[in-house]
C-alpha cells in the first residue's frame, strides 16, 4: 500500500501531462499530489480542479507564487491564491525571487512588504502562503530567503493562518541549527509542508536540475523526518525532484520509484 | 598607492609562480600575500620562507588545514602549522572537509575532534587554526562547516590563540544573521582572518571555480566591510578568488586588477 501521508509533487515528472499524473497517482493508491501553475493554466484551472476531485485526490500545495521582484508580483500572486482556492489545495509556496537588481537588504525588506500585501488576501481565500527558504546558492538569482531562520523571521508577524513556511530537505539540510530550528517552526506553528528531495554531488552544471530521489544522495532523512514528526507536523509528505534525467523518462517509472524512494527513507 | 591592510592572496593567480607572486606584489607595494601549501612546498619551504622575508612581506594566511575526513588528517595538520610558523603565517586556514562517508552529525563531530587533537599543537606552535565555514553548496564534499553559527559554535571550545574562524564574504554573504554572527564572532574574539570575493551567477558547470573578483557580482561589499570593522578586526584583508577565466591570464595583469578591485569595495 502507498504510504498515506505521500505526495507527488508533479514536478518529479514534470513533462507528464496532468490527466496522466492524476490518473497515474490515483492507479498506485497515492492520496495527494502537488501540483504546478503552468501545467493546471494549460489543462484549464476548472478542468484541473474537476480532475482532481473525480479521482479522489487532494492537492497538497500548489506552486509557485513569490517572485516580488517581478512587475506584475502583487497581481500574480492574488492569482496564485485563487487557483489554489478553486484547486482545494492549503498552501500556495512561494519561491520569493532574488536580487532583481537590489541589494540584499532590500530585496528581503522588499519580500517583508509583499508578505504584508498578500497575507489578508491569502487569509480571506483560506489559503495559506508558505514561504520556501532556499538552499544559499539560489540567494541572488531565485530566493533571497536562504535559511529556515530567516523563513521564521519574515513569517514572524502574520497570522500562522495566513503565513507558514514550507520546509524542503534539499534546502536546509546543511543548516547547523536545523533541527532547533524545525523545533521553533513547529513551536510556533509555522510549518506549512514539507518536501523530501536528496543532495546529490558532483552539482550539475545546471544546478537546478541536480536533485536526487530521496535516499540517492547525502541528505540524512531520519532524523529530518523525526525532527518533523517531533515538531507537531501532521500534513502530507510530498517528494519534489528537479531532476534532469527523471524528466526524461516515462511518468509512471518515475512515480513508480518516487514512491519507492519514499519509503526507503520514510517508511 | 596600495591599500595598507590589502592581501594578495596567490590562488587568485593560480599559475603564477611564487617567486613572480612575491616579486610583483613587492614591486605593486602590497604587504602582505595569503600562501598556499603546494606552491610553497614547490618551491620549498625554507627558500619561501627567505624569500618572502627579503621582500619585506608578511604571510597573512597559509592555506589550507582541515579535511579531517582523510587518512593523514593528524600529521597533515601538523605539518601545515609547522609550515605556518617556519613562514611566518599567524593563521593556518581550515577547510574541515566534506562528509567522507559519514553522516551530517558524525562528520561534525569528526571536526570537533579533529580541533581537540589539534589546538595545543598549534598553540605550542603559536600558529592559530581558522576554521572557515563554507558556502552551504560544499557541505557534502568539502566543508560540513557551512555558516558562521557552525564555524563559531566549533570554536568555542578552544583558547582564541588556538582557534578562530575564516570569514569569506563569498560563503557567507547570503546569511540572514550575518550581521549578528560577525558581531558575535567579534565579541568572542574569533576573526582569525577576512578574505573578500565576490558571488557571481549564473553558476560555472565547476562551482568551485567561479568566484569574482569583488564588485564584479551580488555580494554587498560596504556593510560586511562595516561589521568586520565594527567586530575590532584589524587585520589584513585578503582578496582570494577562484575563476578560472582569471587564472588563465598573467599574474601581473591578475594582481593589478585584483587590487582595482579591492579599492572599488574596499577604498
Amino acid at each position: 500500500m502507498t504510504p498515506e501521508r505521500f505526495s507527488f509533487n508533479q514536478a518529479t515528472a514534470k513533462y507528464w501531462p496532468l490527466p496522466d499524473v492524476i490518473a497515474g497517482c490515483a492507479a498506485a493508491g497515492v492520496r495527494s499530489v502537488g501540483l504546478w501553475r503552468e501545467p493546471v493554466a494549460e489543462y484549464g484551472l476548472a478542468r484541473s480542479a474537476a480532475l482532481v476531485r473525480d479521482a479522489g485526490l487532494t492537492v497538497s500545495t500548489l506552486c509557485r507564487g513569490g517572485f516580488f521582484g517581478a512587475d506584475d508580483w502583487l497581481e500574480d500572486n492574488r492569482r496564485a491564491i485563487d487557483e489554489a482556492a478553486e484547486l482545494g489545495a492549503p498552501v500556495v509556496v512561494l519561491v520569493c525571487g532574488g536580487l532583481f537588481g537590489r541589494s540584499l537588504a532590500d530585496a528581503r525588506a522588499r519580500v517583508a512588504d509583499g508578505l504584508a500585501a498578500l497575507a489578508p488576501y491569502a487569509m480571506d481565500a483560506g489559503v495559506r502562503l508558505a514561504i520556501e527558504p532556499m538552499h544559499p546558492m539560489f540567494c541572488a538569482d531565485r530566493s533571497v530567503v536562504a535559511s529556515l531562520a530567516g523563513a521564521l523571521a519574515l513569517a514572524a508577524p502574520f497570522p500562522r493562518a495566513a503565513v507558514g513556511i514550507a520546509l524542503d530537505t534539499y534546502h536546509v539540510w546543511w543548516d547547523e541549527r536545523v533541527f532547533e530550528l524545525i523545533a521553533a517552526a513547529g513551536d510556533q506553528g509555522r510549518i506549512a509542508c514539507f518536501q523530501l528531495a536528496d543532495w546529490c554531488v558532483p552539482l550539475p552544471a545546471d544546478v537546478l536540475v541536480g536533485r536526487g530521489l530521496p535516499g540517492t544522495g547525502h541528505v540524512d532523512f531520519a532524523p529530518l523526518l523525526k525532527a518533523v514528526a517531533d515538531a507537531g507536523y501532521p500534513g502530507p509528505i510530498e517528494v519534489e525532484v528537479f531532476n534532469a534525467e527523471l524528466w526524461a523518462r516515462p511518468g509512471e517509472e518515475v512515480l513508480r520509484e518516487t514512491i519507492a524512494a519514499y519509503r526507503s527513507v520514510a517508511g
